[in-house]
């Protein structure tokens, strides 16, 4: 039987800056990605959404990011890779902690916005990453792009990993995500939007921008929760693959 | 036998900030309080401070204070008990990482600055902090002020604590430490410093600026990393101690 | 003629955090509160809300406030005096450079949240920020909740000053804000609010809590951005003075 | 009559973290670049600093850098010209507070470590710092290394500006700096600081490392504050030029 995870970025709000819609969001999605007070996500923000997850059964993960909270984390900074394994580590074990008193146990890590595109095609970023995760705990996760330099990385050291396609963002003809920069990158129409995720889960390709048939391996998809519609368009695609059968399931079960 | 575990702030360094003589003070220290990011102690800092400390066979422990690092955690800021609870959890776990990837054990957390002042005289602060310290490891040692709301509050739900005194402040006749404001505030001399700390350990009472005997129950001494002649001073108290037949040891054994 | 001031905290936005109303609202308010990237208001946010106000020819003010983003700058904070004049001199500063490049003078200072409070209440804190205000600009005009301690700071010195009144809060007897843990802090009805306005402007009394009148010669009424009404009932106000014949005019003017 | 200004980086302590000899300093320079908060020298730092430079006479100018403190503004972060714009605005007015409190004027404004990299190659970021230089104040003079594009950037705008050497790095045969991940990056001989410092100010002319002569127009030497001996260097440099009657004179005069 088909399955597949769900996954999406929560707790992203930051003292009094309300962002997301955390509580509908997490009624659809398999794996919560939690900022962890870097980019954004104060401890306050943490253990609510830790909670949040808990009450809907959604896996918990680390959301590690850059620290810059002006810029989200989307803003790449030069660290050397010592520093990004130790600023991975901070991250994560800083979530764990809230994880613990839950009682509940962390599953996965997946890096946030400019570190997650670094980790996908350096080696070395990609390679900190992995070890930090696997060295904080080897039951751990990796998120990552569909065959990218952190999928590798992990796998090199016998991390296990769920790579990740996107419900939104559209593919070039080398599997890679359409840069932003582009008119093309995002698919509009939740009805593109089903097509895609329909054909990565049941057919394992995606149709480029250009109309080729691209393999993608994918365990999870990720679901963006910002803008109007978001929980509507996740629950509609959630609909669509429960219609077709497919199992939703976090990665770790 | 007698025995007392001696304790330091260290890993105050943040970024290019290097403070503090770390290196030196682990070769006289059992217990290593080290800065979790939020007062200082930026993940770098931790990293080399926990490696330090096992090193040196130190027991690593977490000195969570106030997100405040232009006054050090030395301001005392108004937030409820629950932002104290989730304030001091994510500190833990962000250290507990890095002591994750050493395979060493987290020994104990004692609150820094303004923070354990607070928790001294506030009861509510104390249970807060005690409660999420309990919740994230019962195993667990809470450092406090000896006969402070801290250690009652610890003792009230089971958690082990140390009860500590310190080397180089003066004591009021409540037992008290005499405020920082006053001119007596602090023992300039190494032979009172001694004094003060052999009557504390082989005695377990302190002589008041007025000299009154204090009963001072007292399971480890603070000894202060900054200053010019810190590291001296504390080979001189150890020195002082070892002549006596004192063990020095850490609290977790 | 009866003339008021209309004023609004606006430029609350941090990063991709946005929040408020502000181009609604500067169509209302006739002085503006730019928060000055301490409590909230980054340096892109700040250029943007500058440019705003001067498309809108509403007065622009400088709105210091705690460096405590993640408490919004509602938790008070242990400073020293003259910590508090050069944190106030740093935030006009900042945001006076604005000003600068769009050709246009900053017209006030209001205090933000835990520092306005302090500042209302205590006699050293309100003339560190006085003295700040003045020192920097003489010409400037410092914001203060009616028969404050800041507004007699600020008399004391010399230094232009708005006393200000709230449309939305209830009062004492004694003249002071109802606090905000009581139930009846807050006016919820837009009627009840447009009554206390024009008491307030049209004859320098409110009617407090228990119906006393109370005297209050105000400068300038604060107006709420936030919250789902905050524009439609800043409009609400603003016709009910004009239809009385009051003159809505920059404290400045 | 031979005439230099010499600055140097001062005002980089931030809240208990003390570093640098900025007292002695100050006795040697002629140009005081003061950290404005983003990499480094909270508001109590600057106050101090500029009241410091006030009273020994010494020109002062602002040193704004990238918002990371942990990183000390050394690592460089991707952002938007329109981001840097104001993000050095914002640094350049905190400061000026500052001045304009003490009656004094801003003379110069110098960017700092990463960014000062990146604009003495980058047009686009160096045309953004002159512009906003040029915007706030007409008449500050724009401190960048000789022949790079942030001096080209603001000739281009009628910006006045200085040219800066360096009197312990090497040049490359290009004039350049030598990178420092070179060995021969730095001189360590106080001898061959004042051969490249005497050689700069009386011939115009720099020696490279491979041993040509390479044309270097100077208005301002840079000496660096930090290290042991820095002081001392600094005083053997002015002496060094003194005795050859160069005049050693703040730029703006």
């Amino acid at each position: 039987m088909l399955r597949i995870d769900l996954n999406a970025d929560v707790g992203e709000s930051y003292g009094v800056f309300k962002v997301g819609h955390d509580e509908k969001l997490m009624s659809v999605i398999t794996s919560a990605n939690i900022a962890c007070g870097f980019h954004s996500g104060d401890y306050n923000t943490m253990a609510e959404t830790v909670s949040l997850a808990k009450k809907h059964g959604v896996g918990v993960g680390a959301h590690p990011g850059f620290q810059d909270l002006i810029g989200f984390g989307r803003r790449e900074m030069v660290m050397t890779p010592e520093e990004i394994y130790r600023m991975v580590l901070y991250q994560i074990g800083a979530l764990d902690a809230f994880c613990r008193v839950e009682n509940i146990p962390m599953v996965h890590v997946k890096p946030h916005g400019a570190l997650y595109n670094f980790a996908a095609r350096d080696r070395v970023v990609a390679e900190s990453i992995a070890q930090a995760v696997y060295d904080v705990n080897p039951k751990l996760i990796l998120f990552g792009l569909c065959n990218s330099e952190l999928i590798k990385a992990a796998h090199k050291i016998g991390l296990k990993t769920a790579s990740e396609a996107f419900a939104d963002r559209t593919y070039t003809d080398e599997g890679e995500l359409t840069s932003r920069t582009r008119d093309n990158a995002l698919h509009t129409s939740v009805e593109a939007m089903k097509k895609q995720v329909l054909e990565i889960v049941k057919h394992g390709y995606v149709t480029s921008v250009t109309g080729k048939k691209i393999d993608l391996q994918t365990d999870t998809i990720c679901i963006h929760g910002d803008g109007d519609y978001a929980v509507e368009v996740a629950h509609e695609l959630k609909k669509a693959l429960l219609t077709e059968k497919v199992e939703i399931k976090n990665v770790g079960e």
